[in-house]
């Protein structure tokens, strides 16, 4: 187990769209939601070995999210990507929403959690993560608490 | 109080789009979210004299998803709507993703939450719930637990 | 060749989203080819045995849209189907986004065309329109010009 | 009149998202209208004065687009801007889509064309371009053709 602020934060740049903004004028919900998705698949791809076209896929088993404070296109938003639990089968992460350069996590846009579930591709049965990326997440994700 | 049951169900149909289906060729989790935002939106709109363009608007303070099962285009979903908790300037509903037709909530798709929060619409404060939300609220949805 | 009214038009119900509003209160212009894409493929894969997990995929090689008048959620469009042009790798659909139930094609919301090429799903290279596509075409749709 | 060169390049940043994959494992084609639509928009608000809560706003009037090459998430693509047609109250807008860092307009992977009317917010009638639109396109961008 590791504890917030053993490690560099790890971030996602995350720009917002002209039609991410709704009718009254700022980012909407669902966007959140993308953000979480396209940070942790992004981070699983390039960090991690996972291949979306291979015989191993994460899916979303449930997600949350807290909305705080508002955004707009044209700004740029950033995604801290760290890790809730580190299971077996499945892996959850801790997400928060940031405005680009937020130093840390106070004063966050939202909180986010999104759990993985690793499936084989053919029978979407649950199947142990990967072990690039257990051990991409183990070395390089605060992880709050471990399987 | 009511319980499930002392009211018509009320659905909201969605029918899935050839782009919400992600590379692993079923509808991505961020579309439970559209379709959860849609159905209250518009029952809100259609039953409940809320006026998007009006001074008081509702904006998500939080949501949160289970997904259970997948789904494809061209599939035809529906969201069940029920309210969890109606306070007093703020409203949870409690909502279902069901395959059009489904009789009840019986192996649902998804089971979702989302709070709207009531706010005015130049100082984004919280204001009491619309009265005619409110009326149309009690009137015709399943509402788990009072304020 | 045929000429319109030759056929029973072929309609797709297309109900907008919450999200499918921008900030200026309308739909956004994407979701207009959102709706045409749509619309061809669920048309493709009901009536004409399209498989989007079979050897053969149509792949959009061009579209474009006019934008007439606006429509705002939770409004419901029709997309009509008809055919420009029926090629022997590439098929062209002409088609027009309509409010729920207009009667033709007079006063639509936006007249558009997408040109699908059929491609094997491995090389992706040009192969003749399945079959099974090009004869629910010529039974059932209107085709401005044959090949 | 300018020609192609006679200024800096202009680009807009644009990563993929997760969700923009389809099931056919590439960007869909909607989410190239989306990077034009967010392109000109950043760079209006950015470098040109608009205000998309002001008196003026640009609505889309028509737009197409050709695809060349498939893109696929986690890729990072670019926009880059050129004007078609600087009008007295539209403006067409001249559009690559290419990949992050691609040093000219050789090999894009699309080529788009999208055309804004620019219109009072209330009566949604068209007006006048806005000046500092009209200079800041003048100074900064290429224009194939003059009014």
């Amino acid at each position: 187990m590791t504890t917030p602020g053993d490690r560099e934060p790890v971030r996602h740049l995350f720009p917002l769209r002209w039609n991410d903004n709704d009718q009254y004028g700022h980012m909407n919900n669902t966007v959140y939601y993308e953000a979480m998705d396209t940070a942790v698949n992004a981070w699983m791809i390039r960090e991690a070995g996972l291949e979306p076209a291979g015989e191993v896929i994460g899916l979303c088993a449930a997600s949350r999210c807290r909305f705080l404070e508002a955004a707009s296109f044209p700004e740029e938003l950033e995604v801290d990507i760290a890790v809730e639990r580190l299971g077996r089968t499945s892996l959850t992460w801790d997400l928060a929403i940031l405005r680009r350069g937020a130093p840390d996590r106070i004063g966050p846009l939202a909180l986010g959690s999104f759990t993985h579930v690793f499936v084989d591709r053919a029978a979407r049965r649950p199947v142990p993560i990967p072990e690039s990326v257990r051990a991409a997440v183990s070395a390089r994700l605060t992880v709050a608490t471990g399987s």
